[in-house]
C-alpha cells in the first residue's frame, strides 16, 4: 500500500480549491453580516439540496455553444438524470412550486451555498463557488424589485464598502426587446437575428460606436482583414439600436427619458421603461438615489430566465487587470425578475424576482480594499511533552486550560522530539504561549510559562538590562496550581482573543 | 410555457430534502457550538470541495455488495472519473498528501459540510447529509486518540447533553483481528472466512450467544427451516471468539483485563489492548472516566479504512422505535484511526485519527430532548399598503424601521388586497406588529400601530372594560414621526428579538 512506485497521485480536479483557516473565517464573518441584513428585510432562510432532477433545473445557462453541458449530470438507479445545481434560483423555483399551497405569498426567502458549473476553469473562474441569494416569489409589483436593489446597497455598506464605492445598476430586458420589436425583429423567427444584434452591442467597449454600426449593418472587416458578417439592418434600425446603446443620460431620470424615446412604437418596451421609472421612484423616495441605485441600460445578465428588471452590483473600487492597468473591480452579484421559472411547474403565472451575491468574488474585493480581516485565529497554547512517561500529567494541564475556556493543545508529535523541536511547532502554529514541566519543575511543583510573542522580540533588544528584564518576563516558573492564571496573563498582555 | 397539460413536475429526487427556517437556524446554533469546542482543542478549519477524483476517494464504503456504487460519479471532459465526496475523511487525506510539505505536523483540522451517498434512501436515511469532522494527521500517539474522545464528550456537554446521557465508546480494530489471527484466520487468504465470523458476531443482538455459536461452528437452521452455513471453527476457536464477544466487564479496567486474555498469542491483538489501556489511562487522568469515555469491545465502525482505535458517540437518551418500543437513541457520530489513508498517496507511513459528528442525526436527538430551540425567528413588522398610489410613502416607513435595526417589510402581494387580507399575511408570517396609514391618518400626520400578538389574545377576554383597554393598546394611532419608537414599544412588550 505504501509502495512508492505504486502510489496514488494526490491532486484536486481543475477548477476546484481547498480553503484554509483565514479564508474560512473571513467567509463566516461575511455570511453573518449578509444574513443579518437579509433578515432585517424580512427574508427567511430556506435551503435546497445540491442535487436536483435535471429537467427541474432547466437549461438557462449562458453557454449555448455546449448544449447539455454547463452542468454536472449523472443517472439515478432508475435511469432518471440528476444534476448538481448550477445556481440557487432554479432549485428555489422547484421548491416553491412543490410547496406552493403551504407558503405565505409573497414568499420571501434567502439561502447561501455551493453551486457547480461544468465549465472550463480559468483564473478566478471555479467549477464550485458560493452564492448568497434572496428572492421574492409571488409578487409582480416593482416594489419587490426596488426592495432587492435597496437591500443589495445596504449589504454592500454593511460589509464596509463606502457609499460611492459601489452602485446597484438596474436595467430591464423588455427595453431592448422593445427596441428590437420596434424595428421588426420580434417573434420566434427572428431569434437568430436578435442574437447577432446583441453580440454587436456587446462589442461596444472594444470597437466603439463606429464598429458596432458596421456590425449592425453590412458587416465589418478587422485589422487582420477578417470579415464579420453584419445584421443587415437598415439605417432606421441601426439608428434606433445605436440610440439605445447611447441612451445613458447624466442621471437616472435623463436615462429614463431617453429610453422612452428609444422604445417608441413598442408596447412591451414602454412597459419596461415604466417599470424602470417605478423602481427609480421607489428607491429615490426611500433615500436610495442615483449614487446607490441607478438606472443603467448597459446591464446585461447572462442567465436566460430573466423576463423584466435585471440588476447588477458593481464595485467601483479600482484594481489592476492582468496587464497591470487600473480597472474597476466590477460585478460582485446581480439578479432580476424571472416570472417564467416557477410557472414552468405550475401552469399559472407566478411572478418572482431575486438576486445573488458571488460570495468568493466579493470576498476577494473586500480583502483587496482591506475591509475584511483575513487573518486566521491565533494558535493554541501548547503544553509540551518534556518527559514522555508523564503524558497523562500534561494532558491534565491541557484539560485545565480548556476548562477555563483557553484554546490549548498537547504536543502530539513524535514524543522523542526535544522541547526545542516542540517549540518550533508552536511557532508554526502561531501559538502565543507554551507550557513546560521538566523533572526539576515537577519536584518543585512548578511549571515554566513561555511567552512566545514576547520571546520572538528578544533578539532585537540591544540593551542588556532591558534584555534580561524582558527575558525574565518571557519565560518564568510559576506554581503549577496557578497555571491557568499565568497563561491568562500572557494572553491578556498581547490581547489574544480566539472568538 | 404555462400550459397545464405540458407542465413540468416539481419534485425532489428520493433521499433529498429541503430545509426550512427553524431547522436552518437550529443547525447554525449547533455548528457554532461545535466550532467553539473544536477550536478550543486547537483544531483549525480547513475545507475541501464536494467533488474529487474517484480514485483519490478510494473505495472504503461499507456497502460491499454494490461495487462501484455508494458514490455519485461522473466523467470529466478529459474522461477522468469524478465523484461527490461520501465523507470528509477521504478528501482530507488527499488534502494533507497534496500539501504535506507546507503543513505544521501534527496537522489538526476541522470541517463541516455536506456529503453524498448513492444509496437506497429510507426513513432517516438521506443521500445528502451534513458531517462535522476533526482530525489529527501525523501523530501516532494514543494521546491524539484520547483527545478526540474527550473532545467528543465536551462537544456533547456543550450542546446541552448532560453527563450520563451520552458515552463515548472506544474499541480497537486490532483486538478482533488479533483474536482471528490467534485462531489461525490471519492473512489475505482467510479474508472471506473472517467476514463470515464478523457477520456471525454482528448477529449477537438478534440470535444470542447460542445462535452465534452455531454460526461460528457448523451452521444454523432458523425457524423457517432455512440453513445458514457456519464458519466451521473448531471448539477452541469458537470459545475464543465467544470470549471476545463476552469480554465487556463491569468497567473499563475489567474489560481491558478480559481483552488481554482473549488476545493471548497474537502480537497485534496485544498491541490493540495496550492502545486501549493507554487511551483509558489518559482520559481517566484528565477526568474523562468511564461515565464519559468507556472501553467497549462491541463498537464496530462501518468504514473500511480504520486501522486501530475506533470510537462511537452514543446517546443514552430514550426514544421509541418504529413499533413504539423504548430504545436508546444510539450513535450520533464516531471515528477512528486510519493510518493507511494518507499513506496511499505518500509512499511513507502517515498516522492519522479523527471523528465525525452526524449533524442531522444529532440535531434530531437534541430536538427530541428539548435541548435545541427549534423555532424560526419571529416574522418582520409589516407595513401595509392601504393606498396603492402611495407605495413610495410606505416604502419610506419600511426604510426608516430597517434603518433603526428593526426587521420590517412592505406588503408586496397584490396591491388590490384589502388591509384585512394583508393582515392575514402578517399572521402567516408570525409578524409581531403591523403599520397602517389610510387617508385620514395621512391627513392628521399619523400612523396606526397594530400589536398583532396582543390582538390575537383579545377574543379570549371576557371582561368588557378589560377588553376595551387591551383593544386600545392593541391598536393605536401615533404621530408618524414617532413610528420607530411606537413599533419598538410593541417589540419590547413581547420581548421580540431577531438575533
Amino acid at each position: 500500500m505504501a509502495d512508492k512506485t505504486n502510489k496514488l497521485k494526490a491532486r484536486l480536479p481543475r477548477g476546484l480549491a481547498d480553503r484554509g483557516p483565514a479564508e474560512i473565517a473571513a467567509t463566516r464573518r461575511m455570511i453573518e453580516t449578509i444574513r443579518v441584513v437579509f433578515e432585517r428585510y424580512g427574508f427567511d432562510p430556506v435551503e435546497t439540496p445540491a442535487i436536483e432532477y435535471t429537467d427541474a433545473l432547466g437549461k438557462f445557462l449562458p453557454d449555448q455553444d455546449r448544449p447539455n453541458e454547463g452542468v454536472f449530470s449523472f443517472q439515478d438507479d432508475d435511469e432518471q438524470w440528476l444534476s448538481l445545481r448550477y445556481d440557487l434560483t432554479a432549485p428555489l423555483a422547484r421548491h416553491v412550486a412543490e410547496n406552493f399551497q403551504n407558503l405565505a405569498l409573497p414568499y420571501r426567502s434567502y439561502r447561501f451555498g455551493w453551486v457547480f458549473r461544468n465549465e472550463k476553469p480559468g483564473p478566478g473562474r471555479f467549477r464550485q463557488f458560493m452564492q448568497f441569494d434572496a428572492d421574492t416569489v409571488g409578487s409582480g409589483t416593482m416594489a419587490a424589485d426596488a426592495e432587492i436593489c435597496m437591500m443589495a446597497a445596504d449589504t454592500m455598506e454593511a460589509l464596509g464598502i463606502a457609499r460611492g464605492q459601489y452602485v446597484v445598476k438596474v436595467n430591464n430586458r423588455k427595453v431592448l426587446d422593445g427596441v428590437l420589436e420596434a424595428i421588426g425583429l420580434g417573434g420566434e423567427t427572428n431569434a437568430g437575428m436578435r442574437l447577432t444584434v446583441l453580440r454587436a452591442i456587446d462589442k461596444l467597449d472594444r470597437l466603439g460606436a463606429e464598429g458596432v454600426k458596421l456590425l449592425l449593418g453590412p458587416g465589418r472587416k478587422d485589422e487582420s482583414g477578417d470579415f464579420t458578417k453584419g445584421a443587415g439592418l437598415d439605417s432606421g434600425g441601426i439608428d434606433r439600436v445605436l440610440a439605445f446603446v447611447g441612451s445613458k443620460g447624466a442621471n437616472g431620470d435623463a436615462t429614463i427619458a431617453n429610453l422612452k424615446n428609444v422604445v417608441t412604437g413598442s408596447a412591451s418596451g414602454a412597459d419596461g421603461v415604466e417599470e424602470l421609472r417605478q423602481i427609480s421612484a421607489l428607491t429615490t423616495s426611500a433615500n436610495y438615489g442615483d449614487d446607490r441605485v441607478l438606472v443603467d441600460p448597459s446591464v446585461v445578465r447572462g442567465l436566460e430566465y430573466y423576463t423584466g428588471p435585471v440588476y447588477e452590483i458593481e464595485l467601483l473600487v479600482e484594481t489592476k487587470d492582468e496587464k497591470g492597468r487600473p480597472v474597476r473591480f466590477g460585478s460582485v452579484g446581480g439578479g432580476g425578475r424571472y416570472d417564467g421559472l416557477v410557472s414552468r411547474f405550475r401552469g399559472e403565472p407566478v411572478p418572482a424576482t431575486g438576486f445573488s451575491i458571488g460570495v468568493s468574488r466579493l470576498q476577494a474585493a473586500l480583502t483587496l480594499i482591506g475591509k475584511l480581516d483575513n487573518k486566521a485565529a491565533p494558535g493554541p497554547v501548547l503544553v509540551t511533552v518534556f518527559d514522555r512517561e508523564r503524558v497523562a500529567d500534561y494532558q491534565k494541564m491541557v484539560a485545565a486550560l480548556r476548562g477555563a475556556g483557553i484554546r490549548a493543545e498537547l504536543y502530539l508529535g513524535n514524543p522523542k522530539h526535544s522541547v526545542g523541536q516542540q517549540l518550533k511547532y508552536a511557532d508554526k502554529r502561531g501559538s502565543p504561549c507554551a507550557v513546560i514541566q521538566g523533572g526539576d519543575e515537577k519536584q518543585k511543583g512548578e511549571v515554566q510559562i513561555k511567552d512566545l510573542i514576547l520571546g520572538a522580540t528578544l533578539t532585537a533588544i540591544k540593551d542588556r538590562d532591558e534584555y534580561l528584564k524582558k527575558q525574565a518576563e518571557a519565560q518564568k516558573a510559576v506554581p503549577e496550581a496557578t497555571l491557568v492564571d499565568a497563561v491568562r496573563e500572557v494572553l491578556t498582555r498581547h490581547g489574544v482573543n480566539w472568538a
